[in-house]
Order: C-alpha cells, then structure tokens, then sequence
C-alpha cells in the first residue's frame, strides 16, 4: 500500500523550532529549490570571473618566476624570458584547443577525471583526480597566504597573527561559497573585470614605450651574439627548462572551466567554449605583454617588491594608482583560491558518487553547492596552513605539477574517445581524425611540459607528489573497498527475508530486561513500555549499599503488574557487571537475545548531567565490549523520561 | 514475584572481553570486595605516616615563615621566633587536645563538616566543607610545586617543562592513591619515618650545641632591653602578628586525622587519639627545637637556601649528609599531598552523600577508595598548576585561613554537642562541662587565630577565600536544588501508576515509523521488529535524487507484508525535514508518540562512521530540536545490523 504522502508544509523552507536552521539560513541564505537549480547557473559574465580567476591571477607572478630562475646566471639570459613565454603561449593554445574539444564531448563537466574515468581506467582517473585536488588545496592555503601576507607587510603588528588570520580568510571563502556558486561569482566578478582592465593597460602602455635599445641605454641584457654562446652552452639547458616551468604556473586552473561545465547556462559547452576562449585570448595577452614589458624596462626580480609592483612603479610612479593596483592584486590573489571552492568539490563530489570519496561529499546543500565538500577543502587547507606556518609558498613548485598531470591524462583520454567516435563512425569520421590529432598534440605537449616541470622541480618538493598521489589513491581504494564489502554485505536475499517473517504474536514471549535502581517516574514509564512488548519484562535490582534495594522490590511487587524480579548481588559494587552477566546468562536460557529497556532520564540541560550518573549510556558501552559478534545485534530501547524546568 | 537470582559469575572479579577492565586492574590492582574494607583499614604506624604527613612537613618551612615576617624590622625581632612559636605550640596543644574529645564523639569520622552540620546548620558545615577542600587542592598543587621546584633547581635544563611535570607529578600521587589507602600508606611510610628520625636528631644535636651567648659571640639579635622597647612600638604589633600567622602554616593538616576515622583500624577513636597524641608530641618537638636551633645559630632567611637547609649545613657541613636529607625533605614536601589524596576525597564523598556534590563523588571504586573523588582532586590541582605556572607559591597564604575556619568550626560545634550530652544528662554531667571547656578553649584560640592570620594575610591574598568560599556554597545550592527537584519531579503517584497500566494488547494499533533509504538488511531488521510491535507500521522513504525512491518502493511492496509505505517529496533536498514533518503529522493525528524505529548500520571500525551518513542520529538530533515539551518523551528504537570485517 503506497501513500503518496501530502507534501506537508514543505512549502516553507524553514523547519519550526529548530535555532541551527535559523543560523544557518541567516547566514548562507534561504534554501534554494532543487527545481531553479537552472535559475542557478551562470552565463558568460559571470562565469568567466569566478573559473579563470585561478588562471588570470597568475600573470602577477608567473613573469617572475620566470626571471628568477634565469637569474641564476645572472641578467644575461634575461632575453630569453620573451622566447620562452612565447613557447608558454603556444603550449597554452594547443590546452585551450583541446579543451575546447573536450567540453564539446562532455559538456556536463568533462574534467580529467571524467575524461580518464571513461577511456584511460580507474587508476589514471584516481592519478588525474588525486593530483588536481591537491593543487586546489594548494591554491587555497597559497593564495590565502599571499593575500595575508600582503596585509601584513601594510601592518606588521599583525604579524604574529598571520595563521589566525590565514584561517580566517579560508573560513571567509567558503562561507561565500557556501552562500551559493552565483553570490560566489557575484563577489568575484567586479575585482576580475578591474583586474583585467588593469592588466591590459599596463601590458598596452609597456608596449608603447620606447625600449631600451631606441632610447639608446646600454642594455643590461645580454647581445643576442653573446646569447647565443650560451645557448650552445649545455650547462644552459636545466636553467632554461627551470624557467619555461615556472612560467607554467600561468596554466592553472584551466581545468575548472572543463570540469565545471554543469554549473553554466545551458547550452553548457557553447558558454564554457566561450570562457575558454576568452581566458586563453586575455591571459595570453596579458602574460605575454607584462613579460615584453618587463624585458624592456630592463627589470630584475627582487626579494621586497614583486615584478608587477615594479613594472607599475616605472609607468605610472609610486603614487596613489600604484597602491591602489597593488591592492587589487593582493586581492585578485587571495581571490584566485574561488576557483578551487568552485570546482574542488564538484570534483569530490564526482569521486564520491563512484564510490572513491565518503559518500558525504556527494550531499547538495541548501544553496545547491556541495556544501560538506566545500567545508573539507577549507579544512585542510586550513590544516595545511597551520602545519606549515608561513612555509606554504614552498609548495607553489607542486602546483605545475598537478596541472600538468591532468591536462596529459585529459587529453590523452580524449585521443581514445576520438578514436572510438571514428571507430563507431558516422559522417564526420574525418573531422574525429583532425580532433584526434588536435588533443594528441595537446596531450604530447602537456606531457612534455609535465615531465620538464618535475625534472626541474623535483628537488624543489615535487617529489612530495610522488607520495601524496598514492596515498589519495590508496584512501580511495580502501573507500571503495568498504562500500562494496558494505552493500554486498547488506544485500537481502529471499533467504534472509524469510527469516525475518515475524508477527505480532511472535514477541509475546521475548524476555525484556529492565534494570532499575528505584522505582522513580522514568522507571515505571520504562517498565510500562516494557510490558507493552511482551509477557516475559524482568526487573533487575542490584543490591549494592548506595541503592536501597528492599525498598525497590516492596514498590516495584506494590505495583501488581506481573513483573519477575531479579536481585543481583555484587561484592564488588559494581552496578555495571552483574547485569551485563544477567544479560547474557538470559540471552543463553532463551537462546535469543534479550531486549534492554533502560530509563533515562533527561535533565532540562546538557551541562546537568554531570550531576547524574548515566547508568543506562555505561550499560550499553559494557555491553558493547562484552558481547560477542553473533549477540552484537541486541535492541536497546532507551526510554526518556524528560526533566521540567524547575 | 522474586527471583533471588543465583551470584552468576560474580565470584571472578575479572569481566570478560572488557580491555579497559584489564587496563585498569594491571594499574590499580585486583578489584576489592566490599567484605575486605575492615583488613585495608590502618593501624597507628600505617596511619601515621599517611594522615600526619602533611602536618609534619610543615616543620620544613614554618619557622621560615616567622623569620621572614620578623625580618621586616631587621634583624632585632628575631628573639621574639621562640616565644612566638612557644604561643603556636600552645595553640596547636589545644587543638589536639579538641581533637581527641571531637574523634571519641564522631569515631567514624568527624571533621569540620560533620561537626557543623550536626550543630551550626548546613551553611556553617558548607563554609568549613569548602575551606578545607580548597586547602586540600592548594597542598596538592603546592606540594608537588615545591617539589618539581627542587628537581628543576639540579636540572635546571628541565624548567621549561616545569608544568608537565607538575601535572605528572599529580597525576602519580593519583594513581598511588586509586591504588587504595594501604598502598598510599605503605609508600609513604619509610619516608616519613625517615624525615621524623632526621629532624629529631637537628632538634637534638641544635638544642646541644652552645649559644652565641655561651661562646661569647656578639649575639646579632637585639638584647633583651631592645627588645623590650620595640615590644612597647605599637607598630611592631602587625609585624608580630604576621609572625605569628606566618608560623600557624604548622597547623594545616591536623583535621585529616578526625575526618578520616573511617580508614582507621577499630576502635576507630583509639587509634584516631594516639595518632593525634603522636602528631602532636612529634610536631611540637620538632618545630620548637629546629625554631630555637635557628636562633641559636643566628640564622636569617636568605633568598635561595632554606633556613632548615641552612641549619643542617651548619650542623653537618655541606656534604653528603646535607645532600640526602635535602633529598628526603623535598621528597617529604612533595608526598605531602597524599594527607590531601586520603582525605578531600572523602570529604566530596560526605557531601555528595548530602547532596551537595554530584553524587558521582559518592562511588566507592575498585580499590576501595572514592576514585572519582581522586580524579576529580587531581584534575582541579592540575588546572591550578597549570593556570598559575610557577605561581602557585603565592597561594600559600590561604593554607592557614582554610584550616583554622575549620578548625574554629568544628571546635564551636563541639561545645554546642557537650551541652547536649549535658542537657540530655546521665551520670557524666560534670565531664561534659569540662569537655566543653577544652573545646570551647580549642574554638576561641583558633577563632583568634583565624582573625590574626585573616588580618595579616588580607591584602597576600587571604580575600579570594571571600570569593572562592561563597562560590562553592553557590555551587553547592544549586546541586542539592536540581537533586531535590528532580527527586520530587520524579516521585510516582498512584495516579501515575495507574495512566501507566497499559497491558500486550495495548500497543497494536501504536504507528511505527521507520525511515528508509533503500531496502537493505538492516532495513529489513527494523521492519521486522517494527512488525512485532504493532500492526501499523508505516515505512517512510524520502523521494530525492539521490536514492532511487522508485526502486525502493517495489522492493518494500515485494515483501507482501502488510505495510503502509509512505512517500515524502522534498524540493529542498532535505532528509530529515519531510521525516521530521511526517512524524509530526502522524503524532497529531493519532493523539499519540508515533514510535520511530531507526535501522542503523554498524561498521567494524569506530572511524569507518566518517564513510556513512548517520541519518539515523540526524533525525534524532532534528527531532529533539523540534519536538514540543509534550512530545519530547518520544521512544526511538535503533535496530542496530553490524557489519562483518570484509
């Protein structure tokens, strides 16, 4: 007999009586129906500002990092910098490319995850998935660290506070991201636009100015005839690949847009094509201007004062524009960590849908984000932030790494998935020949980016994901391990449910244990619950000096309610012992288990019970410890008998 | 009708299957029986050691204390350390002489508080209660201060871990103490002997040795004549008194004695009498003659040697005889605390007895001995070492105050128990007069005393016994209040009983709701014993994404058993929302508590819950939040299936 149930007062989103809904709805907003999760999505606009904030932020120091590795032998390699954030810019096209291929063919969220899942088996899906969340955790505590730091160069009072600080913003961020994806997006979206157009100028008015060469300085920068000496140098080499790889961090967080595609507006691939495009229009503009600027201003790399900063300070001077600038980046830097709330845990989320991730994180919130996901990303950056103090910066060199795993698996799952459509054919088997062969070229150079970036980070900590990616593998697979053991475990069978045919007449002779120590309000209301359960309910009285236990037997035998009394004694005071021995001598003469019925009784306070002694809580915890696996099952019903206030 | 049910078991003191168990009697030993209390009663030279302890360790820094006060006028009131502590010895003769009438009238016990509580009323019984257990918890941290205090002083590489060895130190005298009173008393024995041979022999061999006088050294205190002017300074008074005061620390611990009678071997006021006789006799002795040694020598308090340090170096030199017994001492400071360790907790027993304590405090552990009692004793001076740091030295002051409110307390309410005896008459009449006389005596001296020392000490520190005293009264009065409260809430009433009358046949037609997800073996476990406590069982399944409600309805209705099946949609996503609603609706239309029968499942491993949702607990919690007083006593039934290791 199915009842379609009225949908009772579900109409109002928030449930009486209940102060934490209260809270939590003042906070994070009025739950949001499952139905205007369209209403949810973001276009253009606001999509791009909260997906390629990761990604847009990093022109404020992948120049940089460039520069200082070719520091290393001196200023004259400087030159190259412009070559290789040109081999960046091309490395970057060919990712866009592919991806703009990839969302096409997963446009609900096609990330490596998906992509290695379907075509490439479990392990490369748990590497690729493994190695993106922890470069979003790593955006997380790094970006946040950054953004703090910058505050407290402003004022070092606040020094010693920085972690507390550090914490703080990661709570900040995910309250905004609990808050929903379009309030997110809405907070990012006027600091990234400034951001860009910031950016833009400065790239616009670095390139308008007359180089070093024509206003006739002595370059500090090498000849290009003394360049090239060193470039035949093969000592060279290692310092080369070491700077193409920190330009490489200029490519995080592309992978958001490709995983993310959900939470666009439909159609999903048509929006991300567009974000994709324009991120890699404005982020190859950007990076590649601030570097030709750089070069042109003949700048080096500082300890105090980043290269952005100085690049401001040389076109527009140390004025008011120049901290206000400065400001927006400390910002769109702290900022940059939104695109990990984004997509972190839709990622988890998909991993625990599979079964690889607690089956928690799959859990949609009131505001149609996974709120338990987002809380476990803030958590353990958080974590990462308080173990290693102010050190996260170590860390930038395991972004790339990541990044690059996952654009390689990515794309390499993509040649597959092309060769299958070829495979299954159709009408555009040629055009899948030439997709094919624009993610194979992705998938080759991402790869070779990949191993560059570990050859030339490894000392530097990469080595440190050759540990971590296995140990997220092996959580998974001790995860996935469990929920199978767990569903095959709980799976019925006819045999099973035949066993438990049992009707109301079967329970009338089911021995029920009541232990009492007097015979107060909550014994009686247990003991009447009791008897409603069966003909066979046992008082046990433990006659222990504390517990006047004659008294109990002359009022519990005052009741004339047929009930056996059992008096246990115990030289050892324990009230605990003799019962549980009672309970199983009972379980063995019956030859099933017993059922408990305890009293509680439940002061109007939490804090009042420190004044009781929790008799029925320490029966069940010794039971627990006594019991064997086969009398494990045993139904304990506790019933409350609730305090007033007096 | 009763079933005296056979000792099952019961004569193993060991449970089975219960680790803790183990642990715990491998720590403390082989539970006790009830029968044995009398053989681990002490004798005199067990009892000794253990209640006089803390008494006797006070000869270590007592006429210390009354140099340091003298020395605010120089040197020249040194002369006056004798017949101050003549004055003290005098007191103290009183007070033992109190004493042994108190322990002949209360040979089971009959400190302060008893005492007071018989005769002054509850509020005079909770005020010397209170002082004493703050004076117990003062020693105990105190105590051990002092000696990690001497430790740290040789290893000085060991004071940045001054607090945790504190702590461990506490938590050591706890675990001799949870061991039982015989094995506490055992350990301090030796010691203790030691100490009393050890300052026996200074007090002789100081007594023995010339006089500045005789030696015809100038003596560097102030001639009789001197000292006869600055008895006439109205100044010198406070001084004089503060001495005095300073020299009462003595005093502390003489109560211990008349609490305790219990743990004493039968008869318990012989015993009780002779120890206190012995106590008296030895701290006499040992105070006056190591007071006027001091003098003798010229000795003045320094900043970083003790005084009776000094007495024995001048005694002995600095060798190794002066090295061990500075070891002893030390040791002998620090074991002090066990007199604290016997006493407070039974002490909080007596009180929680009365109820004005949790009653907790009133279980007799194991051992013998109130465990909780202990712990509790423990964990308090653990939180004052930790709070205060090395300061806990500044709380000294307080000491005296605590003891002499007791001991004026107990000594005013002995004289009102002598006029009892007199008043109720019989052959001794004339014995009560002068026993009343005695303790009359008793009270006024030390009721002066308390006023001096209360004086003196005002400003040290003596006012937070002003706020710390009223406090636990507060406390106290809210305990006994919630107790009484409780107990008349909980008071059955024939009418009571009679609404309760509710028989097998009563409970067919109670709704029983039980919420499921899918149809899995531990679902069928809940709807089986579901089945056997009513004909109406309704299963209730929430229609959201995440299940598949569709699938879970045709395995429910596959059963063929007779169920109403229950379909709640829910736009937020919510679980436990429709749940909650659906109970709700049913309470109001049945006019009763629909009981919930909850399927659980139960991993192997306590930390594989992070893999499972806990719904079960969800709504429980939900419900309690926003059920109405009325509906609170809802009975909810977890079925309980445990998963097998896979």
């Amino acid at each position: 007999m199915v009842l379609k149930s009225a949908n009772i007062s579900l109409k109002r989103a928030l449930p009486d009586n209940d102060p934490w809904a209260v809270v939590r709805h003042f906070l994070f907003g009025h739950p949001l129906r499952t139905s205007s999760q369209e209403k949810e999505s973001l276009g253009f606009f606001l999509g791009l500002p909260i997906l390629a904030i990761d990604a847009l932020s990093s022109v404020a120091y992948a120049t940089e990092e460039i520069l200082i590795a070719l520091s290393v032998a001196g200023t004259s390699l400087y030159g190259l910098s412009i070559p290789i954030a040109i081999a960046i810019v091309i490395l970057l096209t060919s990712v866009i490319a592919s991806y703009t291929q990839t969302v096409q063919a997963y446009p609900d969220g096609g990330g490596a995850y998906t992509i290695a899942k379907n075509h490439l088996g479990s392990t490369a899906s748990l590497v690729a998935a493994s190695s993106l969340l922890i470069d979003y955790i790593l955006t997380v505590s790094v970006s946040v660290t950054a953004g703090v730091r910058a505050i407290t160069s402003s004022y070092p009072s606040l020094l010693d506070k920085s972690t507390s600080l550090c914490v703080l913003g990661i709570l900040s961020l995910a309250w905004i991201n609990l808050r929903g994806i379009r309030e997110s997006a809405k907070f990012v979206m006027p600091f990234v636009y400034a951001f860009i157009a910031c950016m833009l100028m400065i790239g616009g008015l670095g390139l308008s100015i007359p180089s070093p060469q024509e206003i006739g300085q002595s370059a500090p920068v090498a000849s290009s005839a003394s360049l090239t000496t060193h470039l035949l140098d093969l000592a060279m080499i290692p310092i080369i690949l070491r700077a193409f790889a920190g330009g490489c961090t200029a490519m995080t967080g592309v992978e958001a847009i490709a995983n993310a595609g959900s939470i666009l507006r439909r159609p999903h691939a048509v929006v991300a094509q567009r974000i994709l495009l324009a991120l890699g229009l404005l982020l190859g503009m950007m990076f590649l201007s601030i570097t030709i600027t750089a070069y042109r201003l003949n700048l080096t790399p500082l300890e105090n004062e980043s290269l952005l900063s100085q690049v401001i300070r040389a076109l527009w001077g140390g004025g008011f524009i120049h901290n206000a600038t400065q400001i927006l980046i400390a910002l769109i830097l702290f900022l940059a960590a939104n695109t990990a709330f984004a997509d972190a845990p839709r990622l988890s989320a998909m991993l625990a849908r599979d079964g690889w991730f607690p089956k928690q994180l799959y859990i949609i919130g009131d505001r149609l984000v996974f709120s338990k996901g987002i809380l476990f990303l803030a958590l353990l950056a958080s974590l990462l932030v308080i173990v290693f103090r102010g050190q996260v910066h170590a860390l930038i060199p395991l972004y790339a790494i990541g990044v690059f795993s996952a654009f390689t698996l990515s794309q390499a799952g993509m040649v597959l998935y092309w060769r299958n459509c070829w495979r299954t054919g159709g009408n555009h088997r040629g055009s899948f020949i030439i997709k094919g062969m624009v993610n194979g070229f992705g998938a080759f150079m991402t790869g070779l980016a990949l191993m560059v970036t570990f050859e030339a980070k490894f000392a530097e900590g990469a080595f440190l994901i050759l540990i971590a990616v296995p140990l997220i593998i092996l959580f998974c697979l001790w995860i996935k391990r469990h929920y199978t053991a767990t569903t095959e475990q709980l799976d019925v069978s006819n045999s099973f449910i035949s066993s438990r045919i049992r009707t109301f007449a079967h329970s009338q002779e089911r021995p029920i244990i009541v232990p009492i120590s007097r015979l107060h309000r909550g014994a009686v209301e247990a003991i009447a619950f009791a008897r409603e359960m069966s003909r066979d309910v046992r008082i046990v009285i433990v006659d222990i000096e504390r517990y006047n236990a004659q008294q109990t037997i002359i009022d519990v035998e005052a009741l004339q309610w047929d009930l056996k009394i059992i008096v246990l004694s115990s030289p050892y005071r324990s009230i605990i012992r003799p019962i549980i021995d009672y309970i199983h001598s009972v379980d063995k003469e019956s030859k099933k288990l017993a059922v408990l019925v305890l009293p509680e009784t439940v002061p109007v306070h939490w804090w009042e019970n420190i004044l009781h002694n929790k008799t029925s809580e320490t029966i069940v915890k010794a039971l627990s410890w006594s019991e064997t696996i086969e009398s494990q099952a045993r139904i304990i019903i506790n019933v409350p008998y609730y305090l007033e206030k007096n």
